[in-house]
């Protein structure tokens, strides 16, 4: 993968680059020697440095054996438990209709109308006439996150109504070893069980059981996925240069008072790339009165709604811009006949290479417009790219915040919504 | 609808919000008047002065008959040509299944594997062996937006190949009176024009034909959703305190420095709703280097993603919390007779009552961690109250952008980016 922060660079002084960069070089030192706050959460590197093969072997077959069987599987999660499967199945499978089960998720919220639709949806018989055949895959850690637990007491009375004793077949807990409330109920019911490690926080876990069995049972190769990772583990182990060089100007940026990333890509497919990226950063960094706010755009979607704030709103944003080398797809603009739509300047191109130059000229109004920009690219819209992004991400993150001075592991803000609403709910 | 802005009002002194509120009342008489910046741009207010009735119902008949013939219901559009038709279609209609025309949305970006995948599922036949229905809308006021026509191009002749002659009466043009590439288009091939009034821009005209014919086809009462938005109209023109106060204390956080707007509702129906209010806003008020970034969260969900963020980062955000007053669903939490998951307490509570006090226990939360909230509610998800909510909108923006001395309705910036591609793509 590259990293180009050029135009960024121009936005401070060397001095100040410097000295974020050293900051960032002994975040990295933190990294590695587990010195700094919050190394006990460091199990992301720990997977990569020694992969499970046997783990990924098992999740493997038992997904495809789930994938053969399954017209509907349900990913009952929030946060890090969806967001990361979200991420990678959105960019790898296809837009409309798809060989494997129909993926549905649940346990993100507490819409009642929402789930109320997929209860009566997983009820409704095929075309056929025939029943459905429903999996579920319940991700909690504690197994009592609200949202999680209470979507999954509802979708679980709704299969044991559909499959009676079969149901306990149709359940799959991805949940910390021991303790915790689903824990109790896998021993009682017999559900199947995958392990979430104690040292790898929700945001770092895409690459354990919480992402890896929704992104197999969508048919995804996770062996490719999780040993793209393990190429930029053992390659930022020797070098990291590019990571430091993103996170030193992300921090120089900080202390110039930017406010805003703005992280967009112009493949319709990483739109939900971005929200795992949202979660990774921002839970990580915003503490402390300190952060940059990610905020995600899908362009060229985005030009024509975010753009114009962007060219010439107010000046406290940053970009960050992800591109695919490789095209996505082989589509070319047709030639017509009679050229209705003055387009036929265009036929015989490839939609990829439009979409190229409308990034490099979004990138070239933007810095005009005084936006300091970071230009990303994988070299393919790929299983071992996206691995391999991921690790880029999740080293950026702990470096980036480690800079700063914050435990990038911990996320103590979140529990106080959650103390406020248990209370309102009269919760002991 | 009901507007609290007491949160916020406790981040500014007495004398700035008083400042800020006159800006506003003089804004609001720039608007009534047609005497600010951009004045030729009010359409939108003048259809709901004089609603068309025939129009509505010519709408209305046309999009039923459409209904009933459709499999599938393309709306090709980009920004103002499909983000308000999106934001109520997702509000409204189920989130699994639908009894209508599946509705899939294209030329918003220029990705080449989605559009090849909606050129392969349109074609695909249906279960039973039969062809697929297909119609498409495209939405464009001058016809050369690159996204839209490109798109427009590749469906369209995908559509010729299936139907032969018969395409062109399953095409509707929404476009400008006069001018643009698809007038000669409509001549040539007959297809059926709708217009998108010439005093009103793209942002502001999910109630003109722009929005009114996919929002019909997709099964919603769109007399209703217009007449929400006429009593609103009505109702602020007798008395707009309201609006004024939202928009005085935006204007005057806006003075503090506050960079940005974090928009949520705890509703997952009205994400979308935000997409549309990211644009309407951002693109109004993002320009002379002003403005207050718009962002998106649906929550609870993200509460699990920016809530830390929101809770504890760097202090220049602003929340704006969107709740429904009225439950959008009866359902209720399921009682077990065996407490597995603790969740006995909240046995018969309704989704809405829960979600109710998540919402009530974030905006304490929040405001604890010093963040300046907005609280808006509309009585129900219909589209009666979804009308009421697009004009408030509408008229908040024009107000808010007026008292920052900027003209609401031009979006100068957003040319830019077009200039460069179009240079690197060689256009004449």
């Amino acid at each position: 993968m590259l990293v180009d922060i050029g135009i960024a660079k121009a936005f401070v002084s060397k001095e100040e680059f410097e000295s974020s960069y050293t900051k960032c070089k002994n975040a990295l030192k933190q990294v590695k020697n587990k010195s700094g706050a919050g190394s006990e959460w460091l199990g992301w590197r720990d997977i990569l440095k020694k992969p499970n093969d046997a783990q990924l072997q098992e999740i493997d077959s038992f997904s495809r054996s789930i994938r053969t069987k399954a017209d509907i599987f349900i990913i009952c999660g929030i946060g890090g438990s969806y967001l990361g499967a979200k991420a990678v199945i959105d960019a790898l499978t296809p837009h409309f209709g798809c060989n494997g089960p129909e993926i549905i998720f649940a346990g993100h919220h507490m819409g009642g109308r929402y789930l109320k639709d997929v209860l009566k949806y997983i009820r409704l018989p095929k075309k056929d006439g025939s029943s459905k055949s429903v999996y579920l895959n319940v991700i909690s850690k504690s197994g009592s996150t609200l949202e999680t637990a209470l979507s999954f007491r509802m979708i679980r009375e709704a299969l044991e109504e559909m499959y009676g004793d079969e149901a306990s077949g149709r359940i799959i807990c991805t949940t910390s070893k021991e303790g915790g409330v689903l824990n109790a109920q896998i021993e009682e019911k017999g559900y199947r069980k995958f392990i979430i490690p104690n040292d790898v926080g929700g945001r770092f876990s895409v690459l354990t059981p919480v992402g890896l069995i929704p992104i197999a049972v969508a048919g995804i190769d996770i062996k490719t996925l999780f040993y793209g990772a393990v190429s930029a583990f053992n390659a930022y182990e020797k070098d990291a240069a590019l990571v430091l060089e993103h996170a030193a100007i992300r921090n120089a940026l900080h202390e110039k008072g930017i406010t805003i990333d703005v992280f967009s890509c112009f493949e319709p497919e990483l739109t939900s790339f971005g929200g795992w990226i949202q979660q990774l950063m921002g839970e990580s960094e915003g503490k402390n009165g300190k952060g940059i706010f990610p905020a995600i755009a899908a362009f060229s979607t985005d030009l024509h709604s975010l753009g114009q704030f962007i060219q010439q709103g107010k000046r406290s944003l940053m970009e960050t811009f992800l591109a695919v080398e490789k095209p996505t797809s082989n589509l070319k603009v047709n030639e017509l006949d009679e050229d209705y739509d003055k387009l036929n300047y265009l036929a015989g191109e490839l939609f990829h290479e439009i979409n190229t130059k409308a990034r490099i000229g979004t990138t070239e109004a933007h810095k005009n417009g005084n936006v300091p920009i970071i230009n990303l690219s994988i070299p393919s819209l790929s299983a071992e790219s996206l691995g391999g992004l991921i690790y880029f991400f999740e080293l950026l993150t702990a470096i980036f915040v480690y800079s700063l001075d914050i435990n990038p592991f911990n996320q103590p803000g979140v529990e106080d919504y959650k103390k406020a609403m248990y209370r309102l709910l009269g919760k002991d």
